[in-house]
């Protein structure tokens, strides 16, 4: 037993440990690997190293010693097989730019963060080879400094964005699923990636600016077309990335948010970020980037481009920086 | 002094007596015209029978007992020579029906109304001929059932639409001066109708959907980008119309709102209709307007549509109908 498991252990480094991260650095750790969570927030690296991770993990209290580091103060001594990002988008760059030193030659990078085109960040500092790029179904809550809350069974697709790389992409699923990550090999990733982020690119931006659950929002008379069009650039740009989303299914797959039996009671990510937590938003990593995307390829995205110049105005008019 | 005050009596029927059409009714009243007042709020018309109507008039209280019938009760008898039309936007129609009786074969109707595109519900009830529209700069306030409060000056803009009327209308604009209304003839008045949409099409969705007051709303980073798109949009379909904006000039004019020193720290008149007051807005006679146009003149019109889609959804989320 001992011999299986020194055989898939890594070093792995979060670099993001905010929620997300700490999920996925507790069940590393407990799968045997060498976890180092990185993260710009004293509070919260401050916590951890004095008191552990503290989880509610599926009801159980659990406590976990996993060594924590702030990301301005890693040491080349940390550098690691495998880095897995899970910042919020804007944060990105900076985390790159502090973490460089931890970048080996042959470190992979997996980038499990919402919202896309990340990778043309990721590899200003990592050779395309050696990026994986891929999506959360996990869910996870940040309590307060140190304390998590871990409810509920999740799954990852991920793949290589380098040439010839499938079968290294299909070993690190397999090594993540070790840990019970549910990691599988995804054979468009970009699809997935797409399709995740028009769900994002709908729910979020307009419950936002309207101020109202999902649900709320699937009740009002003109929500249906607002996703459509929605739905309809980011697809429009999709295609020449020659990602072909079925827009009628994704349509559908955005709605079902709406269900108040489900998840539509649920207020989305960017709700709790900007309105409950006056804390900046990421727009510009998901119809912002439909907008960036459009412009580049000559492609009008107006629902995008509006959506996000009034989530900014709102930011502003909150006054959160 | 009698026979002049005589020669220019009139008999006018104000439809739609709120804060604006009760100020023209006074004025005009006190003008020496037989005014008319008709309304649709049952608590509003009997609180001016039973006690006048009620005006703090520039700081002056004053009690006027003004003649005020409800649009379902009026009578062939009052028929007018002038119908001046002051409803809110959606009421417009119900409004003509309920008194078409009172339209004479030379009843002359001023329409001046909020928005656009009025002139398509009016004709179906009175011949182009008789239609003149206007654009008004009076302000004033609904207090409660029966009370306003007009303070200020202000002056009208007008027009005939009918073909070879330019003296009538000049008449007719001298016959309301007549009052102190400052009326005047205007050469062009689809442009003024125009310019001041895009004021109320901008300030008025965008400061209800962000919650926020025109100087707020100036104060964002995003604020130039989305009045400036939207005016372009309100241009496109005017052009179409042979009304071409100097579009520059119209957004410093939109722009100049955000002045925290004159009228920044208003709230629009949608923002108080619907986040206030819990109201239906006049979105579909503004930007939802340009959409229709829009469409039928084959016109992209993106702002616009979302904006109008957002309100309403705001109008659902909240309720009101």
């Amino acid at each position: 037993m001992k011999g299986k498991r020194e055989e898939s252990t890594m070093k792995i480094a979060i670099a993001g440990a905010g929620a997300m991260g700490s999920r996925f650095g507790l069940m590393l750790h407990q799968g045997g690997n060498e976890v180092l969570l990185i993260d710009g927030w004293a509070e919260h690296v401050q916590q951890i190293k004095e008191h552990g991770l503290q989880a509610d993990y599926n009801g159980e209290k659990v406590v976990v010693q996993l060594p924590i580091v702030l990301q301005s103060e890693v040491v080349k001594e940390d550098q690691a097989d495998l880095i897995i990002l899970f910042t919020k988008a804007m944060q990105l760059e900076k985390m790159l730019m502090d973490i460089r030193s931890l970048i080996k030659e042959d470190t992979e990078v997996l980038c499990l963060l919402n919202g896309i085109g990340h990778e043309d960040i990721i590899e200003k500092f990592v050779p395309m080879k050696n990026i994986y790029i891929g999506n959360t179904m996990w869910t996870a809550g940040l309590e307060g400094p140190g304390q998590v809350k871990l409810f509920g069974n999740g799954s990852i697709e991920l793949q290589n964005l380098g040439a010839n790389k499938e079968e290294a992409a299909k070993e690190l699923a397999k090594k993540l699923s070790e840990s019970g990550l549910n990691a599988v090999f995804s054979e468009n990733i970009h699809y997935s990636i797409y399709r995740k982020a028009c769900v994002n690119g709908t729910m979020n931006g307009l419950c936002t600016i309207l101020d109202v659950n999902m649900a709320g929002l699937g009740k009002t008379s003109t929500a249906h077309k607002m996703v459509e069009t929605i739905v309809q650039e980011f697809a429009k740009v999709a295609a020449v990335e020659n990602v072909h989303l079925d827009i009628s299914e994704v349509i559908a797959h955005c709605e079902s948010c709406f269900n108040p039996k489900t998840i539509g009671q649920h207020y989305p990510s960017m709700y709790q970020d900007l309105i409950k937590n006056h804390r900046l938003t990421e727009i510009d990593y998901i119809n912002g980037a439909i907008s960036r995307k459009g412009k580049k390829y000559g492609i009008a995205t107006p629902y995008c481009d509006f959506l996000t110049e009034l989530i900014h105005a709102k930011e502003d008019c909150l006054n959160v920086k």
